[in-house]
């Protein structure tokens, strides 16, 4: 019941809520306020070698900054160095930190969830995940959060990822029996139903694991970031699509009585801030991307996609699945409610406009 | 000599340049500065019954007034009301208005380079739109529009248009042959090459015209803002997709004087702000577009795609006119040099995860 609760109000205000100013509300009267000093520190999942992830919050502390003529301070710290990259949460949730950079499906472990506030398989891509925001799920998300002492903040994009390097071929939904794969979370669960096995294993294990054999196929984010791990060197083939990351959503997690305390002008600047993080990582992600696409390719990285037959199967178990926590946590149903109608809806009128017209672009410029 | 003279300076610092952050650079030091109290004028292109597009204009004069206290003030004004939508960049840059919210391919007739600014058929799709700015196009762009004493800000982008209202069907490339549709600029002179009759026709007479059949087809945005000019009452074949128009930009345009009298805080702040209303603007379009297409469905409206020999027809045409035009052209081919090469590697990127992932959705959730 006390999970209902938290909710109730969620569902009035939410189609009136924009992304941005949900919480700002209309603008300030013309009343001179103080400008504080104040400082704070934001502890980021991500290592600075993910420069793009780590680059999005270093872009809100400069915003912040050069918006106050440098009185609202934030000092971005890298994943590990304040914190553990995967518990930004509880730091941002008991006040040690501020804020943080930080992806809510590392804490589906906590609640299932927290992962509409990144991905779950088979959901939206990044612009349906933006137009959902806006449309209300960040007003859902924020009851949601609240139980946690955190205000969240849409804050970049990394658009689909890929599907990961595995060492040998998959043709058939029966290459997936047994395989090992590193992966978490509920893309782990399904893949767990799919037959495969999948393996957790700390981060700087997973580049000797799969050239040992010791697992066979593991994911990360995409061309870009998966260069600088190597992974090329010891598994052939890099596959597409992510379908557990069609758009994944990056967020800053902000503690509530920390925000309370800001002047409404720094709720203000920090608010556009995340908004300007948002369109810079995805931005900065497509070109990228492109660029180490083809430096793989170059270097023998061979590319292939899923079998339609294995992502079909998948797709059912993941929406079962889905179904399943929606009958057993409250809470997952009530955004489920709204994310997967949203979905639909939103799904129709891209097969209208705007895949004819990338499917079009992206087949007459392969015919060059 | 004079036009390629602007366009020298442009290149170095392309790489470096972040899409917000180019203008404004690195932290402000910790020195307070003064918050005088500005007010500025908005003249935006767009009437207020497109809600969306005047919102965007809306949403950056609130953020930048809640962001300083109130103490910088910009109000907005939807087309017509200062000046005709068409003559904001005039206005601009002139300074009788401080800035203008509007799209630069009104303004090819100065110079077709401006269609760089929103669109030009064939051309990228919103994310490519926007990293390409990241990527270093912004820095060209504004070496250009420097001469029209302007700063340019990307601010809003509307995805995918749809490809117009017909009154018959167009099954080959012969049905084009005379048809007579409303419709400007570089698409205007494409579909000329084919054998079409573009026709310019005050907005208020489009529909009458329509009606009577004094023009065969009309174009204007998506379902959204379609719907309320109410063309599905007059033709009933809506065509997709807009293929002069895959991902348009919306940009604030400021006078470069105005600009350079702000405080460092309030130029970052409005950056910010621009950069919101990029993101504002594509999700709300996501959101009520695909609504509005089912209710136009429901309507009666039928939905088709251009013939895939007119797509071709209409590319090979569009391509061989931007290489006419860079080779006269030395405004053109600069930027045209960095955002055609962009276009082709982005879109290889493209194909291999963000497109199969989306079709795969697609054509997934189209067995329900």
């Amino acid at each position: 019941m006390k999970r209902r609760a938290f909710l109730k109000s969620a569902g009035a205000g939410a189609a009136a809520a924009g992304a941005g100013l949900a919480v700002t509300g209309v603008a300030a009267p013309a009343i001179a306020q103080s400008q504080p000093e104040i400082q704070w520190r934001l502890a980021s999942s991500f290592p600075k070698s993910t420069d793009i992830l780590f680059g999005a919050s270093e872009l809100i502390a400069r915003r912040v900054a050069e918006s106050t003529d440098g009185k609202f301070q934030i000092r971005a710290f890298p994943g590990g160095e304040l914190v553990p990259g995967l518990q930004v949460l509880d730091a941002v949730q008991n006040g040690s930190v501020q804020c943080g950079h930080t992806c809510g499906y590392y804490y589906v472990g906590k609640d299932p969830t927290f992962a509409f506030d990144t991905a779950i398989p088979f959901g939206p891509n990044a612009r349906q995940t933006t137009a959902w925001f806006q449309a209300g799920g960040l007003e859902l998300m924020r009851a949601f959060m609240k139980n946690y002492n955190v205000i969240q903040f849409p804050a970049g994009n990394t658009g689909a990822q890929m599907g990961g390097w595995y060492r040998k071929e998959i043709k058939t939904v029966e290459d997936f029996q047994g395989l090992k794969i590193r992966i978490a979370g509920i893309t782990g669960q399904i893949m767990s139903k799919m037959g495969a096995t999948p393996t957790q294993i700390a981060g700087a294990d997973v580049y000797p694991a799969l050239e040992k054999g010791t697992i066979d196929a593991t994911e990360f984010v995409g061309p870009y970031d998966d260069e600088r791990l190597g992974f090329h060197q010891v598994a052939k083939y890099y596959y597409y699509p992510g379908w557990w990351e069609g758009g994944p959503n990056v967020s800053l997690y902000v503690n509530l009585q920390e925000w309370e305390k800001l002047p409404k002008a720094y709720q203000s600047i920090l608010t556009a801030a995340c908004a300007e993080a948002n369109t810079y990582m995805i931005a900065r992600y497509d070109a990228e991307n492109a660029k180490a696409l083809k430096r793989l390719i170059a270097k023998g990285t061979l590319l292939r996609g899923y079998p339609r037959e294995l992502m079909e199967q998948a797709h059912k178990i993941a929406f079962e699945y889905y179904d399943e926590l929606a009958k057993t946590n409250p809470n997952f149903k009530t955004i489920y409610e709204s994310w997967k109608p949203f979905l639909d809806e939103t799904q129709l009128w891209f097969r209208v406009a705007e895949l004819p017209y990338d499917n079009f672009m992206a087949t007459n410029s392969s015919k060059k």
